[in-house]
Order: C-alpha cells, then sequence, then structure tokens
C-alpha cells in the first residue's frame, strides 16, 4: 500500500491505495491558513494517518508517500517553495524530509496539476489514450500533458495552458499579464469580474448565495447553485469561461493534435459532461483539423484524481 | 550522397548533400502553375538532374531522395494530397514512385515544415537543444516540434502555430477561422489586409514597387523594401505581424517550455535577427516563466533548410 496527498489551497485530501492503485482509505481538511509550511506538514500528516487508520495500515509500512504540492516542485531536493496560495510558503521548505520523518515513510513530491493529469493518463478517462491535455479548470487554470505516454514538463514548467492567451491585450489576468485564458476562465478572476460588475450596478445573486453558505469565496457550488437559479451574471461569465477554454484549447490542439483532453479541477468536475461538450463545441470553430476533434472528457477520477496521482508518484 | 527537394508553391529548391550533410550541389526553379502533378513532378525531376550534375553523380547513384512537400503527406504510402498552393493537386499523387522511376532511385517524402525543423534541430541554429518549436513565418506561418530530441506529429498534424489564436473573434485567417496567428503575420493574410487598407483610401508603396520588380504578389523581398522605404502601411503591418507572433509564440511556449524557438521561413529569414528580436521583445509580456525564457533564433540554413532537412529523411 502507499499514500497519496493532494494539497490544495483550500483543502488537502490524502488517500491510501492497494497494489492495483484502488483506494482503501481517504480524510480531508482544511488547509490551515497560517502557521506557514511547519502547520500545514502536520495538517497533512494528521490527515494521511487518519487515511491510513481507514485503510487499517501503520504509515510506517506504506511502501511511500507522494504528494502532489502547488508551487515551484524540486522533486530531487524534495522542496516546495513560493506555493503563493499557502500560508507563509515563500522559501524552499523541506516537506518530503519533514513529513517523511512524521509517517516513519519515504516522501516523493509532484507538481500537483502533473500528478493529475497522470492519474487521468494511467487509472482514468484517459487510459486508452498516449496522448492527452489535462485542463484543470479550478480557481486557476491548470494544465498537464502527456505526450506518447510520457508526462512532458519541458524545462519544468510546461502545461501553463492558463496563460494561452485568447485575445491579446484582453482581460487582466490575476497573474498580471493580460489576455489570458485563466483571466476568462478562472474561479478567481472570475470572482473579481463579478465584483467588478456589481460595482457597476449590475445585479446577480452570487454573493448573497456566498453569504447564505456560510462563504468568502465564490466556490464551484456557489457557481453551480447560481446556474441552477437562472442568475444572469453568472450565466454571463460561465459562458465568457466556456468560450475562453474553448479557444485556449483549441489553440493547444492545433499545436499538439494530441488525441484526447480531459477536463478536471473544481469547476471541470462539478460542471461534468454537459460543459464537457459545451466547451468542446466552443473548440470546434477553433480547431485547424476539425473533422477529427480530439476526445474530450471529465476528469473520471474526481475530487480524487490529485491524491491517486500523487500516489503513483511511488513506483515499486 | 543523397538528394533533397522543397517543393514549395512558389518555388522548388534541390540539393545534393555529401555523407557529412555539406551541400555538394544545388538548383532552384518556379513551380509549375499548370500541368498539376505531373508538370510538377517532372520539374522537380529535372531540378535534381540538374543538382546532381553540378555535385558530380548520377541520381541514380544517390542513396536516395528525400522531399518535403506542402499538403497531405502520406510518408508510409509516398504519395501527397491536397496541395492547395500547387496546381492541380487535390487527389493523392503516388510522387514517391514517380519520382523514384525518374531518377532510379528511392524517394522518401515528409512534411515541408517538419523536415525544415528537423534540419534546424540536427544541423541549423538548434542543434544544442534537445526542445524546439520551428516557426516558418512566411506566406502562411507554419510550425515544428523537437521535443525530447524527436519530432512530435501528435496523430500527424501537430505544429499548426499558424493557427494558435491571438484575438477571439479577430481577423479573418486565409484559412476561414478567425483571430488565428496566420490572420495577422502570413504574408497572404498581411497582402490581403493591404489591399483592404488601400481599397478605403490608404496610402502605400507597397503595390507599386511589386510592379516595379514585375511581381504578382508582395513578396519578402518587397516588404523589406518598402520598410527600408520607411512606408507607413508596410511598418504598421509587419509591426502588427510581430505582436501576433510574439503573443502566439509565448502561449506555445506557456503549454511546452522548450529551449529554443527557430524563426524560419520567407520573411523570417529575410528580415533576420533584428526581427528575431523584436519577436522575442513581443513575447516577453505573455511568457508566464519570463526569468528564462527560451533562445529565439533565425534559421541558420536559411533557404536551404528544407531541402537539406528533406534529404536527412534518408537514413543509412
Amino acid at each position: 500500500m502507499k499514500g497519496g496527498v493532494d494539497l490544495g489551497g483550500t483543502k488537502i485530501q490524502t488517500v491510501i491505495v492497494d497494489d492495483r492503485n484502488e483506494v482503501v482509505g481517504q480524510a480531508r481538511r482544511p488547509t490551515p491558513t497560517k502557521g506557514g509550511p511547519e502547520a500545514i506538514t502536520a495538517a497533512i500528516a494528521d490527515s494521511l494517518r487518519e487515511a491510513a487508520e481507514a485503510a487499517k495500515v501503520a504509515t510506517g509500512e506504506l511502501a511511500g508517500v507522494g504528494m502532489g504540492s502547488p508551487g515551484d516542485v524540486d522533486g530531487r531536493k524534495g522542496t516546495v517553495a513560493n506555493a503563493g496560495n499557502l500560508s507563509e510558503w515563500k522559501e524552499p521548505s523541506p516537506v518530503a524530509k519533514t513529513l517523511g520523518d512524521a509517517l516513519g515513510t519515504k516522501v516523493k513530491l509532484g507538481n500537483d496539476v502533473n500528478v493529475a493529469t497522470t492519474a487521468e493518463f494511467e487509472l482514468g478517462v484517459g487510459r486508452d489514450h498516449k496522448s492527452l491535455l489535462g485542463v484543470f479548470w479550478g480557481t486557476g487554470v491548470g494544465g498537464g500533458l502527456i505526450l506518447n505516454s510520457r508526462i512532458w514538463l519541458g524545462r519544468g514548467a510546461a502545461g501553463e495552458i492558463g496563460h494561452v492567451v485568447v485575445k491579446r491585450g484582453g482581460a487582466k489576468c490575476p497573474c498580471g499579464r493580460k489576455g489570458c485564458m485563466e483571466a476568462y476562465a478562472g474561479r478567481a478572476a472570475m470572482e473579481a469580474e463579478a465584483r467588478r460588475r456589481v460595482e457597476k450596478g449590475e445585479k446577480t445573486k452570487l454573493f448573497e448565495l456566498m453569504e447564505q453558505r456560510g462563504r468568502e469565496r465564490l466556490t464551484s457550488g456557489i457557481w453551480a447553485r447560481a446556474l441552477r437559479n437562472g442568475d444572469d451574471m453568472a450565466e454571463k461569465l460561465i459562458d465568457r469561461a466556456v468560450k475562453a477554454l474553448g479557444c485556449g484549447i483549441a489553440s493547444s490542439v492545433n499545436l499538439l493534435d494530441v488525441e484526447a483532453v480531459v477536463i478536471g479541477g473544481g469547476l471541470g468536475v462539478r460542471f461534468g459532461e454537459t460543459y464537457a461538450k459545451r466547451i468542446k463545441k466552443e473548440m470546434m470553430p477553433h480547431l485547424f483539423v476539425d473533422d477529427r476533434p480530439p476526445t474530450v472528457a471529465v476528469a473520471s477520477l474526481g475530487d480524487l484524481g490529485g491524491a491517486i496521482g500523487a500516489a503513483l508518484l511511488i513506483r515499486p
């Protein structure tokens, strides 16, 4: 058995998988918003212990634990730096060693998006394909590439599909640049745009729903609820996001001609097949070879894909 | 020794290279504008005989001839179809066999952009890199990808960087779609835009220069001459092209994180280093990782790159 961790800005998801990579234990908790790497690493260890208990295994008996992390991940050194969404996590933190010592097993690190892409490729909806583009539609828009059955990292930073430009000189992106796909499709950018429109006097139930649900952010669930309520602004902003996704993904397919596109992430998984179809429809007018478009499918491992993919970092 | 052919819409360039891939003979002639595949294949054979004569070799003694072609190239079947820029060349034509019979040697076919990219990777400015993006800036904008020291073809149509979108809903592209990089940067699209602006009453010397030089199209040389003359419209349209190239190439680098970008093609080679620098400058604001941008260099094999790369299709 081995462990897997998906470290996100909002939550920590852990799993224990058996030798066939089936999930035999899992646990989840909120990511500590203060206390820096120390507090976060301690929370990860606790979550793993809980998952291990559910799987009736001691963490020290695991073949190892893999962790998918945001930020600059150095797999060889076992460090994570510049994790902008995490509390006080700028300097490289030796999380592989700290966590390994706490659990009594070896820990391997990988990039969160890449491990989630690998999981879909090896175990999920991408398993019949040799090349695929993973698009993780959430707070930001991340991307992972499988080419020739292997993850493509470039010089270490490949896959930034969120920053493929869809409109030169267009909307401001949270990254500071202009016209990126994420500037239209990322949940953070969409929330900022919704706030700007409210300030201009436009109406929406988005923030009312947010307060009713006791949230501080427009989560995927709140966007989904607003759509069900027929909220006009939510519909417009999601439509704008889907168009940007279609355009940026089509550009990427024109460049790479991959067999499949896998849509994951908080919004991607929440919105599911209906929206995968809408994204594909928006891709079509931009596909250079449009008589054999790639398969476009929702990540089948759902929420657990990141943690399962992280466990795959531990090879026999 | 082996032969190489670069079949273009305007000209046929042939070379004979020795065992170290040095050019020992070359010939060039205009691509026949009528007579279909038969006339074109005959012209290719003539050009190869002339190049072989210069290299003091009989075509039958060559280890083989490689040919880079536009259109749908089927390397295994030895056919080319749908070569839109060539006379009456829609149906698959068995050019490998026809040409091989005429020359008394085997003929292998490849995609024109991919063989030119391979040439720069193996022998040209890309030879110190393991991953590169070739951008061929000419009548259209073609792209070739080397990833992990091998050409990446996807499902056969990878590399269409000309149809990476730089502005959703933007300018009409010769391909019929909207907002493609080629809609702003391709020579055909630039000429169409220049004609539209002239019809609206804007002034330019572009078409006067074209007539003086006895041309029917705005060739790379005419654009270069207009720029030297300080022609305002030429400057604006080239500037627009450079901005689109910078944006589309940066998007591609964000996705692939390649080590190098090689700028080739008629305009790319003609405009040279100064414009490669300008393209890089326009890439910078869109690069997600901007502290280590890829090398951006002009194709060092110049005009002969396509034919030399085609010769590389013949392996010992």
